[in-house]
C-alpha cells in the first residue's frame, strides 16, 4: 500500500444520481450515509489495492464470507467537522490509523498503510464535503472497516479482504444539549477479558455488549458500566466509552490493561486535564473504593468519553441496591469544561494548541 | 414461526443450472457449496416470515448492515450422512436447534421455532439430496446462521435478520484416516469468561480464536488447548472441540462453565461412554493436574469432540517447556471406539439405539 499512498491512486467514479440531504434538524447517528463509499480490497497476491471512490450501494459477497460465521472484521470511528469559516477538520485521524492497526494484528487481519488510512479518508471526505454539517454539535460521522471477504467454512484467517470507509452526517449526540445519564454496572455479564479483544474494535465486543445493554434499558438505565472480567471488581468502560471520575481534586480513570479500548477522546481528555494542571491517573478503579468515595462525598464527577458523545456525564450509578447521584446529579464543572474545549477545538473555534486538526 | 413450521410453507425456486458436482476424492472442508440456499426474513413487524429456497448465491446487504460493525450472529454446525443403503440421516438436529436459540438469546437475536429449524434443514437437505457424498468419511456439512441485516450504525440489537441454511459436501476431516494431534497450551490469549459468550455459537469467540491458532501453526503444532479466562490454569476447550482425558480407570471433561460449548458430540460422547459402562466426570480441570498424571502414567489418552472431526486424539500436550505425550502417541483405544461408535451410528452401520439419527 506505501506504493499507492497518495489520493491520486484512488479511482473515483461519480455517483450519476445524487441523494436529497436529510433534514439537518433530525440526522440522528449513523442513519443517512453519503453519495459515496470508498472501498480498497486485498487478496493474498496483490496485497492492499485498487482503492477507489465509488456510489454509495450494497456489498454483495458469498453466504459462506468469512465475515459472517468467524467474525473477521475492525471497524473505527472518527468524525469529521465543519468550522465557521466553511473548513472541515479531521480529529487526530493518525490516532484512528494507529488503533487500526493494531485492532487488525489481533484479529490477524493484513495491516493498512496509516499514512494512507488518512489520505484515503481525506480524500473521501473532500468528495462527500457538502455532506458535512454545519449545525451545532452535528458533524459527518467517519466508519472505517474491514470485513473477510473469502468464500469458505475452514476456521482460520481469511486470505481476501475488502476496507471500506462510509460517512453518515450525524446530529448532536444530545438533541437538548449535554445530559446526564443513569448508569446500571453489571455484575453478571462481562465484555471482555485481558488476553481477548477487549482493546480491540471489533465486531464482537459489541455483540457480547447488547445483552447488558438491554437489561439497562429494561431497568430504566442508559448504559451499562462494565465490570472486569475477571474478580468482576474493576472499572473497564461505561456502554462503548472509557470513563473518567472526580474524587477529591484528582481525576482517575482505567488503566490500559488489554481489556478496554485506548479511546482517542480519553487521551485528549488527559492531557487536557494535564495542561490544566490537573493530576489524572491511570490505574486499577474498584467499584467498593467508588461507593466509599461516594459515600464520604469524595465522588463529585463522573463521566464518559468517546467520539460519539465527545463527554457523556454520569448524573446516577446504579449497583446493586445501592443508588449513587454524582455530585448533585447535574452536569460537573469539569465535565462540560472537557466538553467545551474538545468540541471546540474540534470546529475550531478554540486554539488547536496540541495539533490535533488535520483539514481536509 | 410456529404458524409456518410445515414444510409445505417453505417456497422453492429451482436452480435452472445445477452446477457441476466436486471430484468426491478433493472435497475438503467447506468449500463447495449445493444448488441451492434456504432463506427466512425477520422484520420486527413480521417476525420471521418468507421461509425460501432458492438458487445459492450472494448476499446484498448495505455496507452499514449491523453484522458487519457489531457482529450480531450465530451460527450451527451438522451434517448429513448417507448410508449404505442410500438412506440420507441427520444427527441428533433438534440439538442444534435448542443451542441455537440459546445463542441467539445471548445475542439479542429473536427466537426460531425449533420444530421448523429441523423441518427446513430436512427440506432442504431432501431438495439437495443428491450432492450428500458417499465416500467414507464423507458427509454433507450443514451450516445454519442468521445474520443482522438491518443498515444502520447505533449500537443496540437490530430489527432486521436473515436466516440461511447453506450445505457443502465435505471429505474426511483426516484425509489419511484417524490422526493423532500435537496440541500448543495458550497461556496468553483467552478464547473467553464466564460472563461472556463462550457458549454461544457466534462469529466473535471465532475472530477471538484466531491469533492464538496462527500462532501455534508457527510453533509446529496443529491446534490451540485454551485455559480459563479467569485463573489461566483450568482447561476450555481444544481450538474450536470440547476436550475429553482418561486418566486411570476415568474419563474426565471440563463442566459446563459458561464459557465453554455445549458440544452435540461431547453429550453423545458421555453417553456412549456411560452405556459402556465407563466413568465420566463433568468438572474443573488444571493443566497442572493434567502434567502430574502424564507425570504418574496415568494419563493414557486425550481427544478433542466436535461436528467436523468427531473424534480427534491428541497425540502430544505442550505447555510451556514441557512436551507431554500421551498415551504412545498414538491413538488410543477409547478414542478409536467412539469414532467407530458415533460415525458407526451417523452414517447407520451401527444400531442407533439412543435414537439420534433422523432420516430425511
Amino acid at each position: 500500500m506505501a506504493s499507492t499512498a497518495k489520493s491520486t491512486d484512488i479511482r473515483i467514479v461519480r455517483s450519476e444520481a445524487l441523494k436529497p440531504k436529510p433534514d439537518p434538524e433530525h440526522l440522528g447517528f449513523g442513519k443517512y450515509f453519503t453519495d459515496h463509499m470508498l472501498l480498497v480490497d486485498y487478496t493474498e497476491e496483490k496485497g492492499w489495492h485498487d482503492a477507489r471512490i465509488v456510489p454509495y450501494g450494497p456489498f454483495s459477497l458469498d453466504p459462506s464470507a468469512m465475515v459472517f460465521h468467524y467474525g473477521q472484521t475492525v471497524f473505527e470511528g472518527m468524525k469529521a467537522f465543519k468550522t465557521e469559516d466553511g473548513r472541515i477538520l479531521l480529529f487526530r485521524p493518525d490516532r484512528n490509523a494507529a488503533r487500526f492497526n493494531i485492532s487488525c494484528e489481533r484479529l490477524n487481519i493484513p495491516a493498512f498503510d496509516e499514512a494512507f488510512f488518512v489520505e484515503s479518508i481525506r480524500t473521501l471526505v473532500e468528495v462527500e464535503k457538502a455532506w458535512v454539517p454545519d449545525a451545532e454539535g452535528s458533524s459527518l460521522y467517519i466508519r472505517p472497516f474491514v470485513i473477510a471477504t473469502e468464500a469458505g467454512l475452514g476456521v482460520r484467517p481469511a486470505n481476501r479482504y475488502l476496507f471500506s470507509v462510509i460517512l453518515s452526517p450525524s446530529g448532536a449526540y444530545y438533541s437538548g444539549g449535554l445530559a446526564p445519564v443513569h448508569i446500571r454496572v453489571e455484575d453478571a455479564y462481562v465484555r471482555s477479558v485481558r488476553g481477548g479483544t477487549g482493546f480491540a474494535k471489533t465486531a464482537g465486543n459489541y455483540a457480547a455488549s447488547l445483552k447488558a445493554q438491554v437489561i439497562a434499558k429494561q431497568d430504566h438505565c442508559d448504559q451499562v458500566l462494565w465490570l472486569d472480567g475477571i474478580e468482576q471488581r474493576y472499572i473497564e468502560e461505561v456502554g462503548s466509552m472509557n470513563v473518567f471520575f472526580k474524587v477529591g481534586d484528582e481525576v482517575i480513570t482505567p488503566e490500559l490493561n488489554g481489556s478496554i479500548l485506548d479511546g482517542i477522546t480519553r487521551r485528549s481528555v488527559i492531557d487536557l486535564l494535564r495542561s490544566w494542571g490537573i493530576a489524572v491517573t491511570e490505574r486499577k478503579i474498584s467499584i467498593e473504593e467508588l461507593a466509599e468515595a461516594h459515600k464520604n462525598g469524595k465522588l463529585t464527577e463522573a463521566f464518559g468519553t468517546g467520539t460519539a458523545a465527545v463527554i457523556s456525564p454520569v448524573g446516577r450509578l446504579s449497583w446493586k441496591q445501592e443508588d449513587m447521584r454524582i455530585g448533585d446529579g447535574t452536569i460537573g464543572e469539569l465535565s462540560h469544561r472537557l466538553y467545551d474545549a474538545i468540541t471546540g477545538i474540534q470546529t475550531g473555534k478554540v486554539a488547536d494548541t496540541f495539533g490535533w486538526n488535520l483539514q481536509v
